[in-house]
């Protein structure tokens, strides 16, 4: 069986991933006049005046909801709620294991952004926090904005923030190995969805100069025909000499290579051409757009993806359960890109010496979490 | 300390009554990748595509949200999401507790009926069911119509049926002790809100006969001014000859009063004045139409109320658990009318001989959940 049936196979024996447990066991009548009625009604006249103290008294001290609608599925694209699930659920095992944090999935029969919002600020009052998850690009950058803006809890797009996290902590320790400056580098981000488009900003903020993005039509630059808003902003941040071209383009004498896309759209001649101690971060999942050992053969120093299963594995379950530890411990309102590249920079750090095998640290290294959560304050 | 206190002083230590575990641990990179990425990517790409066969596959499979807007809490009133939620999580505790359900609290920030719809059609695709709770009349009925014919899941108002079956229960064994017939009987339902309907409709298919219903204007009969169309339709089910008057002149010889309505509403008098081997349910929570004390000295003959504390305990909780229990296991997507009275019969006789102090089973009694969940297939 390969890894897929073994995953179809363990999930429909388990037939859910979470499981909901009490935190007190009921005995006796005592008890349940306790947490239920009549004495839970005290609790809620107090909650009723008290709205504030919610968290103090509930599970919204560390509940996180992980809303998706499905439209942007790993790398599977618009596949729907049903299809979202299981990874939804895959996350909410992640958040308690790592991060002890009480994640429940939200998967959405809308795919209207404004009912998507409307929807996730109905359902605010119980959670803590608020991870949007696999939803596509541009109308992930509206909900986003919007949420922020309507509540007060943290709300989080991870497909954003958690990768470019991570790609920040994962670059800070590639160019430690490779002895490379950003603000002295070409760094090309393939892909101008969700995810490359916070790579973009966290770098750009981080030091980053000469950054080139590229989407299926090749570099984005001012004024291209049919730039949206987003991609418009990205060409403002990013490419500095407005140079215009396709991917291959892109790449020559690059020093860093970070893929956002899809599977396999970097060729070997490509990574051929790129500089020397070469960095590609081929993130696309479940395929990344370039395979290891054919980055390797042309001349790639470091590789790393997003996959469990290939060497330095540079996925957001590093950077999300940390940042909402950190959220839910400090009762911070709104995550910041200071917060996130001070995240990352916690995060590089735990890896001593870094190499070229190893420019994160595993997600199972126990400090990882509390690294990123002492940075979100 | 006061029940209350108690209750404030535990949920403060507890923070959050219930809490997420992991169905696996993740031990080490194989384990992560096959619940998450990329083996997860095989499940979301079948389900995309067989998406009836997601509670094989997910947490769908066992779980219901317990959803509120905190319209009616209790007998409390409107007191807000903010208060609803350590009622609904109880709700999820008593779920796992007692029926291995896996139940997570949603309390919502809308009060607006199609908003809440719209809510509850959004979030369902990853829920199993859905039990509606705390939401105020006559809105429930809209919203719980509605979303019963736009969904594929169980739709439950747990305050119109957990409660009209657990009375139906209870009464059956009342019934039997006193040695009346239901058809031969006087009984007043003393609210008409969503219980009280939901009561005088089980009530009324069971055999009940005579049957009047009041609320704070007295006795309802048809075309009286300001008649709800809910109510409308009550006066039409019940009140035979179409009877006018206040709650004190309906409850002259009646045999059964059944209170769903508010604290302390029913006097001595008006219970003394019932017919010989009264049974009066006084359901209010936390605090009941009329105490027990009271009620035993005006010569009432069963007493019972909703709450832990008091002897025969008529709570939801004997239902609710079990209906989602049987709807789960036997894949039932739409609950009627004929599976709960077959509930409350099955309920009913788990209590092998009956008394004036035991007409139902204890929450605790092993049988409770099986008893209800085989009557819903």
């Amino acid at each position: 069986m390969n890894i897929g049936q073994q995953a179809l196979k363990l999930h429909y024996k388990l037939k859910g991933k979470i499981s909901i447990v009490p935190k007190i066991k009921i005995k006796n009548r005592r008890q349940l006049s306790l947490i239920y009625t009549p004495g839970v009604a005290a609790v809620s006249q107090y909650l009723a005046k008290n709205k504030n103290n919610l968290s103090d008294y509930t599970i919204k001290s560390n509940s996180v909801a992980v809303v998706s609608d499905g439209s942007a599925v790993l790398g599977l694209g618009n596949i729907g709620p049903e299809g979202a699930l299981p990874v939804m659920e895959g996350k909410c095992l992640i958040f308690k294991s790592f991060a002890n944090i009480d994640a429940f999935p939200i998967v959405l029969s809308t795919q209207d952004p404004d009912e998507i919002i409307k929807t996730v600020v109905a359902i605010a009052p119980g959670f803590g926090g608020i991870n949007l998850e696999d939803i596509t690009a541009p109308k992930c950058f509206y909900i986003e904005e919007v949420l922020k803006k309507q509540l007060d809890i943290p709300v989080v797009h991870d497909d954003q923030w958690g990768t470019a996290t991570v790609v920040l902590a994962a670059l800070i320790n590639g160019l430690k190995v490779v002895n490379k400056k950003i603000d002295q580098i070409k760094i090309v981000v393939l892909g101008a969805g969700a995810a490359g488009s916070a790579v973009v900003k966290i770098l750009s903020a981080f030091g980053g100069k000469n950054i080139l993005v590229c989407d299926r039509q090749g570099i984005i630059y001012q004024e291209r025909k049919g730039n949206s808003p987003e991609k418009e902003g990205l060409a403002k941040i990013a490419n500095p000499n407005q140079e215009k071209g396709d991917l291959a383009f892109a790449l020559k004498k690059a020093d860093v290579l970070i893929g956002v896309s899809g599977a396999n759209l970097v060729t070997a001649s490509m990574a051929a051409s790129m500089n020397k101690q070469a960095i590609i971060f081929a993130m696309a999942n479940p395929y990344p757009e370039i395979r290891p050992d054919v980055a390797k053969k042309a001349g790639v120093y470091i590789f790393a993806s997003g996959r469990s299963d290939f060497p330095n594995q540079v996925n957001n379950a590093l950077v999300f359960p940390g940042i909402f530890r950190g959220a839910l411990n400090h009762k911070v309102k709104k995550i910041t890109l200071k917060m996130l590249i001070q995240a990352a920079q916690n995060l590089a750090s735990l890896v001593k010496n870094p190499t070229a095998k190893k420019i994160v640290p595993s997600i199972f290294d126990k400090g990882v979490v509390n690294a990123v959560a002492k940075a979100i304050k």
